[in-house]
Parts: C-alpha cells; structure tokens; sequence
C-alpha cells in the first residue's frame, strides 16, 4: 500500500507552482474588483448540517453532496457541493438586511461524482450575488460583473447566452403534470433531446407543446428575441422575452446571446438565468441568474440574483502570466549581507537563500539576479549563464 | 426542520464581513511575505484516499479525520485534518527534488471534534515549510520565519518555546517499553501530569526516570539550558541541547524561551519542535518543529522543517484593521457618471450604486462620500450627517 499512497482519487488532484500562484492572482483581482463594486467578502463553512445544504426539491445537488455523521450531535452533515445557498442562508439569516446587499466569496466545494468528462471533483467556486432588488437593474449589474471578471481574466472569444426559467414554467402551468413527469420535461429539454421531448408532451395542449418543442431551437444571436416572440405565445411568454429585451438592450457592447431552452442545474433557478461560454471549452465556463425563492428555505424568501464559476477553470484558459524572477543570496551570517536582503524583499523582490551544501541546485526557483560581494558591498548583479546554478541543475 | 436551517453544527461558524476580509487582507499578507523569502505556493486537494492523509502510527490524526466513502473506488476517503502530510507526499513524489524546496499553503481542515474548549472544527492553516536541508540554518530560517509572521500580523506580546523530541525518545530508548508504554508516557509529558508520569516510570533506570521527571521543570528562559544541562545526562541530551543553544544563539532578538516537555501532537515530529504564544490565547497559536521522517511513507524520507497556524485566531488576535469607506453613486444610465464610477474604481476605490428603491437603506456598506450632479458634471463630495443614509437607516 506504501508505494501508492502518493496516487490521489479519481478527479482529484494537487495544484503544484507555478499553476497555484496563478490562480491565487486571479483570485485576487477578481475578489478586489468585487469590492470595488461594493460586495462584501464572506466565508461559509465547508460543512453543515445536510438539511441547511441541500434547498428545496434539489434532487441533484443532494446527490452531488458528501455525507458525513456528526460526531457530537449524530446528525447527518454534508461537505457543500455549491456556495450559492449557503450565501443566501447567510443573506436571510446573519445579515437581515432589508436593503440591498452584495456578497461574494472563494472557496472549494466537493463533489461525490465529477459533472462530467474530465470535471473536477473539487472546483475552486467563486461567484458574486445581490440579495433584495426585484428589478431587472440587478440583472444588468450582474451580467455586466460577470463580462468585467472576463475581461480581467482576459478572456477573449467569450459569449453570454441568456434564457428565461419562467417561459418553461408558464407553458407547463397548464398541463396538469406531477412532479416527476415535470423534472422528465426538464431534463429533457436541458439535454435537447427532441425525440424524448415529443414522447413525453404528448398530453399537452397542441399551441404550448408546440412552444415547448420550439425552445431548443431559439438558440443564436440577439436575433432570436424576434423569433421567439412569434413562435411562443405572448400570453406565457411576453413578460419574460420583455425582460430579456430589457438586459439585452441594457448591455449593448456584450456578447450577449441566447438559448431559451436552457434551465440551469440545481432547480433553485427561476427568472432569468445566463451562462459564459468560451471558445477553447466544451461547457459553459460561468452560471448564473435569478433564484429568489432558495430564502424561503431559510425563512425569508428575498430576490436574489448571481453568478458563479470554477476559478480553477477560468485560470486555466486565461493566457495571464506573472511569474517573477527571484535574487540569488548565500547563506552567511554578514550583518550588511542580511540588511540588504530585507531591504530587497521590502521593495517585493523574492530573494532565495541558498542554504550551505546546496550551492549546485535551485530546485525550479527561476533566479536570473545574484547578491555578491564587490569592493566590501554587497551588490545584486545579472546572473550570466555559467555562474547560473539553475541553468547548471538542469544539464546535471 | 425548516425553522433550523440556519442553524450551524457545533464548533462551525460563517465568517462574516468585516472578520472575512480582515482574514483575507491578512492572508495575502503573509503569502507575498513567503513568496518573498522564495516559498512556492501549492493547493493541495481537500480530499484523499484515507493511507495518504494519516502517515506512519499517527492515532490521534486518524481520530480527527472526517471519513467517507469513494462512489468511484469504493475505498475510504478522507477530509484532511492537517495539511503538513499532504505538503510532504508532494516534495516526495511530485515535486521530486533533490535540492532544496521550499513550500507554503493556506487552506482549510476539518477535525471530527474540535481540538479543546471553544476549537473550531475547521481551521483555516497557513504554514510554510522547508524540504531538503538537514543542518540548522534551516531550523533557524524556519523560526525567524515564523517571527516575521508575528511582526507583519502586529502581534506583541508573543513568546516562541523551543523543544527537543530527540530528549524524550533518547531517555526512553534502554528502557525496554513497548508503544503502548512509550505513547502513555508520551502523553502524561504532554500534560505535564507529574503524578501520572512517576506511575508510569517506574520500570525506567534511575538517571533517565529522574531526567524524564525533570522535563515539565525545564520550562522559562534563556537560562533553562543551563539548568537541563546539569539535569540531564550528557550522553542522551548533549546533542539535542547543543542545537537548541546554535538555534537560540543565532536568533539573539528573538523572543525565545524553552519548554522541554513540549513534544507536540501528531507524532511525526522529531528533532527542534517549536511553539509561538501569546499573551490573549490559552492555547499555542503557531506550532512547528522537525519532521524528517514523514516523506518515508510517501516512499522518500527528507529533511524537513515547517510551522504552521489556523489564520483565523491569528487574525482574531491581530490588531490590524482595514476598512475602507465607500463613495455612495445613484442607479441612472447617464454616460458620463457610469464613466467616472468605472474612473473611481480603477483607481481602488468602492463605489456603491444604489439600485432604485432602496435610498433610505445602505446596508452595513460604510458610504463617507457620494457622487453628485454639480453644475452639469459628476463629483465626489463629502456625505454629511443628516444625507449620510447609512446613518438614517441605523436610526429606523
């Protein structure tokens, strides 16, 4: 068992230098560029009991969470699988506010299964939210947030697909279905898959099923508002294609597109919802939308809307680089030595002590600077390629 | 069960604003701080097959580990409880060094119980650590590390006990003790329960059981090496004894004091153990020391030496304060003030929009400035009492 115990489970996995630090400045300027915006960082648990994790009716995420038993309490708990309803736990019951309030926050979540090939079991979650504004104003903040986290990743070839949760809902209404052939409907659609989608709404009456069937096709640029307002009956669908008229029109300079046949996960989605997709990725890269009823589980149902992505995800596909080249200093007592290391480092410089016996190897620091003794000072000089001790490691 | 929601299993807690971003402004302090000393960060997973996370006869890392079982592999998996072990499975496998590495982490553990009276089950550990080097610069550079820490968090009133484990496994090696004997000595010393450790040592010889019964007295200054130099014999504390003189020595501005009963947790010290006090926390708030011997397991045994602390008692006893007032912006889609909120900004500042509706509230955001129409242009004017609406909403 010995020889194994440096292999790691299925989709989980270590993030070694330099990948780590670039996530760590990613999440940096996305977190300062939220409190800029005036949300405020919180810091959920990574466990709670399972009934405050898993909201509502939502099959999936309960699947998706781990289990574990309480020691103290013998209660069941859960690691989270997803931050959102924790911040509006927090939002209806710590914070109380009966005004606006902005949240964001970083953290991992787990899963028991990967969301899909090659998904992680562990994403690196972070997202944003505003809590208690019903109007379309919060949509446009969001959605405008979510295109300026891509732009500071520098993530170009992005797209922003709207939809709208309550055309799905509206045309059901009337149906007279049960829960489980609903959640059939849904996921069928989710999946686009029209044959099962025929199957499963031949109860229905003719005008919505034909809206239904024509969801996964309303699909493509700001063009398909257009389409959709005579393929769906306004009746049901006029408000929400209104409302997506409003935060299209509101964002003229964004990537906006649209796909009404897309529902989110997690069913604590309602109104409208969005989704970023870039072009070197075969999933959408960032979720989010509105889910005002997820408060009432915790007693105070508020509007809610947000966003939220794997910054695990997003580091990987942004072509931002920042790794800084560090000074060489040995190790020796000098006093005038020593001084002028904590004055480097005061001005940011990384200055790598090479600790004595170890003169031939800098492991992967990348020194391209040297402190050397000339004339009784110590003075940082260029390191040229035989006195580099890295360029010397790797010929070894 | 819905009234409960909100209710957080025992020891667990939300991190809320402004505690959350006192942590964080903390956290990048102390990571820049590492990097600058040529620490490479690294995210090891929350999550790991059970042999990985408990090395070698560690009993008591078992017990606080969170088990769970993988619907991949069907084996057993655990939440790690403690981050050093994962550190040490990555120099010795993934990293594969042969020189010096030098690695720093922060992120969170869960513990089945918490640790003592009003312990948190999920601390937030940030530690630093050194692989590959045997000789004492590296215990030396590790402690003044971990000073360095104490003074960027504004910690005074601290005290840094150094220890030996090679003492206590040195006076018990003749013996004759199984484990058994050996781990409830081990533990008595911990506790410093005198009567205990007479019981226990009664088999011992006379000059090791009375150098055993002197270590809880071994405990003050600068001076306790003089006293367990008369104390203890020569032949089995010498050496342990000589290197906690270098290291004392070598730090002569350091707030160092001795603890020689001192043998820390988890059993995988060995050789100078160390731990940081301070004057408002019961318990220890930084521990550290050497653990050359737990890469054996990952199948690659190195010198080893780290320190590591929950960052949110260190944040909870730091003075340190940061926050930032706010400029309060109305919600309207006049060109000019969307570019002079998007100007604010870039140069660091909050600007809150206040979403229509909602004038009368703020919020806990703390607004001393707004944005007004003067004259045709938009600017920043200081908020007075009787405009300030963070002020209002306190007095509804």
């Amino acid at each position: 068992m010995s020889a194994n115990r440096w292999l790691l489970p299925d989709a989980i996995e270590d993030v070694l230098p330099p990948a780590a630090a670039r996530i760590e400045s990613l999440r940096r300027l996305l977190l300062d560029m939220f409190q800029r915006h005036g949300y405020k960082y919180i810091m959920p648990p990574l466990l709670e009991y399972m009934e405050s994790l898993v909201t509502g009716s939502s099959h999936d995420l309960d699947l998706r969470t781990f289990k574990l038993v309480d020691q103290i309490s013998g209660r069941m708990l859960g690691i989270r699988a997803d931050i959102t309803p924790q911040v509006a736990r927090i939002d209806a019951h710590l914070l109380n506010r009966r005004g606006v309030a902005r949240l964001c926050y970083c953290g991992s979540v787990l899963h028991t299964l990967p969301a899909g090939f090659n998904a992680t079991r562990e994403p690196l979650q972070i997202g944003a939210e505003i809590y208690g504004h019903q109007g379309i104003e919060a949509d446009i903040e969001i959605v405008s947030l979510l295109n300026e986290v891509l732009q500071l990743s520098s993530l170009d070839a992005t797209r922003i697909d709207l939809g709208h949760v309550d055309i799905f809902h509206a045309l059901l209404r009337d149906a007279g279905l049960n829960a489980a052939a609903e959640q059939a409907i849904f996921s069928a659609l989710q999946a686009k898959d029209i044959p099962a989608l025929r199957d499963l709404t031949q109860c229905m009456n003719e005008s919505s099923r034909a809206a239904l069937l024509a969801l996964p096709e309303l699909y493509g640029g700001r063009e398909v508002l257009d389409r959709a307002r005579k393929l769906l009956p306004p009746k049901k669908a006029g408000h929400a294609l209104d409302e997506l008229q409003q935060l299209a029109d509101a964002l003229p300079a964004l990537p906006i597109g649209f796909d009404l046949a897309d529902l989110r996960g997690y069913d604590y989605h309602n109104g409208i919802v969005f989704a970023a997709y870039h072009a070197n990725s075969s999933g959408a890269i960032a979720l989010g939308g509105r889910y005002d009823k997820i408060g009432k589980d915790y007693g105070q149902a508020r509007p809610a809307t947000g966003f939220s992505m794997d910054l695990r995800i997003i580091t990987q596909l942004s072509p931002l680089e920042q790794e800084q080249s560090a000074i060489l200093a040995p190790w020796n007592r000098d006093e005038q030595l020593n001084r002028e290391v904590i004055r480097l480092r005061e001005q940011g410089e990384i200055v790598w002590r090479q600790l004595p016996g170890h003169e031939d190897s800098l492991g992967e620091i990348n020194c391209d600077r040297q402190l050397v003794l000339r004339d009784g000072r110590w003075v940082v000089e260029a390191m040229n390629s035989t006195s580099n001790a890295h360029g010397r490691q790797r010929h070894i």
